[in-house]
């Protein structure tokens, strides 16, 4: 597997590719192919058969790809054949949405933790985890082995809790709070900008109209 | 301009030029370059001259880019020069909290009203937005000229409502329910996948994690 130099939006596809497998295996169905898969995305068979090949040969000519197998290999390429403790730091309605949301465990991502500054919400459950002080940050992430970190903190505390994080061992951090995160190297962070999808939606709607 | 063939990623990356270039007007600075905005961002010089080519010349040869001028520019290329009306369909914690968010304003998005099923909800007002019942979705959209919606509802009730939205106007779908849409092709539909991000995170978490 040579990861060094897959498109982040491949990397994207991936996803995608697996949440219509998973529909698939649901169905019953044990096998589809390139042209099956890009047609049911919208996509075309080059850029479905072009992002596998990043990752490895999967299927067989004239016999497609087997459903679980597939399934199987594209965990292994995400690294979610093995399963990762998450926390969410950062209690008010979008952590409690991400809280109460009962899609990650089907991907491998355990919620193992939460962690506020509200008195109010520390040693409450929300989701059926459990509400951290602060505090408790660099001791949770270590004795719990936590590598990804789920933010969405205000942007001007953002970045002190971030560093935090690293400190304490966290590799990921997946950020909601509106503004840039700079953390260490070795960290990797994945912002999520409600505002910019937005804009990338009004982009293509402007560009839908001007085509008229 | 010539949109037709411009990559998602570099439409994503205009978004962060202009929350960088906000914050540089915000400190008072009037020019920068494509050097200091690549160094900033961590992309490579040839990156950001790269994405601002795809929309036109803006900078000038050893004097770079004034900022709000850019600033401008680059809201035309997304459309966000003018104001877009948005509906927010689903109040639970995840419609909630983008009811409460105060950032969609800033970038010309105006959430006009939210809908929802729950009887104890509608009437009510969440973040100074009015909560309708669904019912009135169609009237709502026509009379308030509503070209994108922020769809938060179960999985199960997406499709229907997405093609109502459609159906009544909507030219734009941001989709958080966890399944894809099949609406006319004259709509256009982003998806924001939580589980997908975080499995693009661990990707990279696992990534660095080998070249070590």
């Amino acid at each position: 597997m040579k990861n060094g130099d897959v498109p982040e939006a491949a990397v994207g596809r991936i996803s995608l590719y697996l949440r219509h497998l998973e529909q698939l295996r649901r169905e019953g169905r044990q096998r589809t192919s390139s042209g099956r898969i890009a047609r049911r995305l919208h996509l075309s068979d080059a850029q479905v058969r072009r992002d596998l090949a990043y990752f490895g040969h999967f299927g067989r000519p004239g016999l497609g790809y087997e459903v679980d197998g597939l399934i199987d290999a594209l965990r292994g390429v995400l690294g979610t054949d093995k399963s990762w403790a998450v926390i969410v730091v950062g209690v008010g309605d979008l952590g409690r949405a991400l809280l109460r949301y009962r899609g990650f465990q089907r991907r491998s991502f355990r919620i193992v933790a939460a962690f506020d500054v509200a008195p109010g919400k520390i040693g409450r459950r929300v989701g059926g985890v459990r509400v951290h002080a602060l505090e408790d940050l660099e001791r949770v992430v270590t004795e719990q082995e936590v590598h990804l970190a789920i933010l969405t903190v205000p942007a001007a505390a953002a970045n002190d809790v971030a560093g935090r994080l690293v400190d304490a061992g966290a590799e990921g951090i997946l950020n909601f709070s509106p503004t840039t995160l700079q953390v260490a190297e070795r960290a990797a962070v994945k912002p999520v900008d409600v505002g910019a999808s937005l804009e990338q939606l009004a982009f293509q709607v402007a560009r839908k109209q001007t085509a008229r």
